[in-house]
């Protein structure tokens, strides 16, 4: 089967047309008719080989929205038709410690959408059934993607610290991921407060937040002392990290989500005088995944996005680029 | 009521013989004739005012073994003659909310035993009641002292993190602390690895290690990769972290005891990948410290101690300092 794609053939180039061959679908996996795709600042790290494991030609895209085109002969869970969602992981070993007990998305051997193989940027993409979700009825297709990769990954924190809907909940920096954050943990029940730059702070409340702190100042961080249980750090550059530590309540952690290059430099009193954490966790299990999903649907949680056309894909990466999307960039096919 | 204590009179300075009055016994105090008093790491740190807080004349001692000698007028709990133990908090506010939710050993105001107040090298010494423990039958008051500061800091994670007895606990640094936490770890049923120096491997092996790598050896330490659901450190001086981060189990915790001065340097994206934690914590709090003396009663754990008359305080101060000491030393007055 033919698959027509973008792809960058070096690091840093332009997204081309790009056209491969699918072999013998296996019989766990799965193919998606893509309709729509996020773009996730990943999906630009990837291209640029920031990481050092891009393989050229590359087609970005492991935020997918689409229905069911083809189903392995051991798929008995989704049928053609269906719609569905692709996120980071296209598959799972399905037999190491780490998916035996639910955590497939710490499996050492998970393949991912994007690496090493081709992803959604794309009228077709191969998975394993194991790593596609069923979209709820009553979740908007359309804007679903970035939920596979964007959303699980803030929504995931949520659930695996047994976060109570008492809790004071920051969300450090307001993008991609962090406004998902902020619906996720205004629906999850929480007092949520934003820490944004001050062009995002009043938007910051539309999305959900009840306060909003302006992160570029040094005395709001401050004066916000002792006030979070759980902190979500989203940003991916380098910062003053005992400002943000000095905002957790005793037991709080500090939670990094953001693919930050710098080491974190973390003052050893104040995570010892008051029992703290500084922790990180990468996109979520299926299981959470396909909770998640299910949430975000009886909450109407959607990310807020612009829209461009597939055959636009270049523009949307230049905007994406840009910094200034407001907040998630997705390609439409359809 | 007169005490004799040992004092230095400056940061630095020798020990010397200091008498002071104690007033009224408060309503919720308890004087504690002394018997045994362990010495710390801190009570070092603090003649040196290495930490800014040091009042001087400053008697150090804050694992104190000894008998009730008096009670005050609201305490039922505890009657004079009672075999108790003291630790680094000798009262907490009872009122704030962490002391409401049983998290008193974070207390903002609680009150530490050598902080602005005189300590446990001496004849008595008084505290609150509710920071004062009935010593269990079985437990050898001669070495109980160190379990009331030492132990319970190794001790509480256990109890703070939910360890299950199947899970893989790391001992980084075999001293007064980490004797402690080899015994108790072992206690608890875990797969327990000691981190030393080599000449501390085989003694490890006898305080309960089921296995002992060269801490000082950069290779042994890469080949416990991913091995630790929990890594205690003990150490209080600056390591390769990340090192140590990465002989974390999924889900794994980097567990720091000490009191390091130096920012601990950490790398992201193996906390990202791997939903790992670093963390902190101090001492326990009163329910903690009464299950832990139950626990140490039951199973027989005791610090392995040098002894050193009350009179000769200098010489043990002096042996603690040599860093020599096998692995706790305790004073005796009796």
């Amino acid at each position: 089967m033919k698959v027509n794609a973008y792809a960058a053939g070096e690091a840093g180039s332009p997204l081309e047309p790009f056209e491969y061959e699918l072999g013998a679908l296996g019989d766990d996996q799965v193919d998606i008719e893509v309709e729509h795709c996020g773009i996730c600042h990943s999906d630009l790290s990837m291209l640029n080989n920031e990481w050092g494991m891009t393989e050229y030609p590359f087609v970005p895209g492991h935020e997918v929205a689409g229905r069911i085109a083809g189903v392995g002969g051991r798929v008995s869970r989704l049928s053609v038709g269906d719609p569905v969602g692709l996120g980071w992981h296209a598959g799972y070993c399905m037999s190491c410690e780490q998916c035996l007990r639910g955590d497939h998305n710490m499996c050492a051997t998970a393949s991912s959408t994007i690496v090493g193989r081709h992803g959604g940027f794309a009228d077709k993409v191969r998975a394993d059934a194991n790593a596609v979700f069923r979209l709820p009825d009553g979740l908007d297709m359309a804007n679903a993607g970035p939920l596979l990769c964007g959303g699980i990954t803030v929504f995931n924190p949520l659930v695996q610290f047994d976060i109570c809907p008492t809790a004071h909940v920051g969300v450090h920096g307001i993008g991609g991921l962090g406004h998902l954050a902020l619906k996720f943990a205004r629906a999850w029940g929480c007092h949520v407060t934003a820490l944004t730059s001050p062009g995002k702070m009043d938007e910051a409340r539309q999305l959900g937040a009840h306060e909003v702190l302006n992160s570029r100042d040094p005395d709001s961080i401050a004066g916000a002392a002792v006030r979070f249980d759980l902190l979500l750090s989203t940003v991916n550059v380098a910062q003053d990290w005992d400002s943000l530590v000095a905002t957790l309540r005793p037991r709080g952690r500090l939670h990094v989500l953001g693919a930050v290059l710098d080491p974190l430099e973390i003052s050893v009193f104040p995570l010892l005088m008051q029992q703290r954490a500084v922790s990180g966790s990468p996109v979520g299990a299926p299981a959470t995944i396909a909770s998640m999903l299910e949430f975000a649907a009886r909450h109407d949680i959607a990310p807020v996005a612009e829209h461009f056309p597939l055959s636009k894909v270049n523009e949307a990466m230049k905007r994406l680029r840009s910094g200034q999307a407001r907040y998630r960039i997705i390609l439409d096919r359809v």
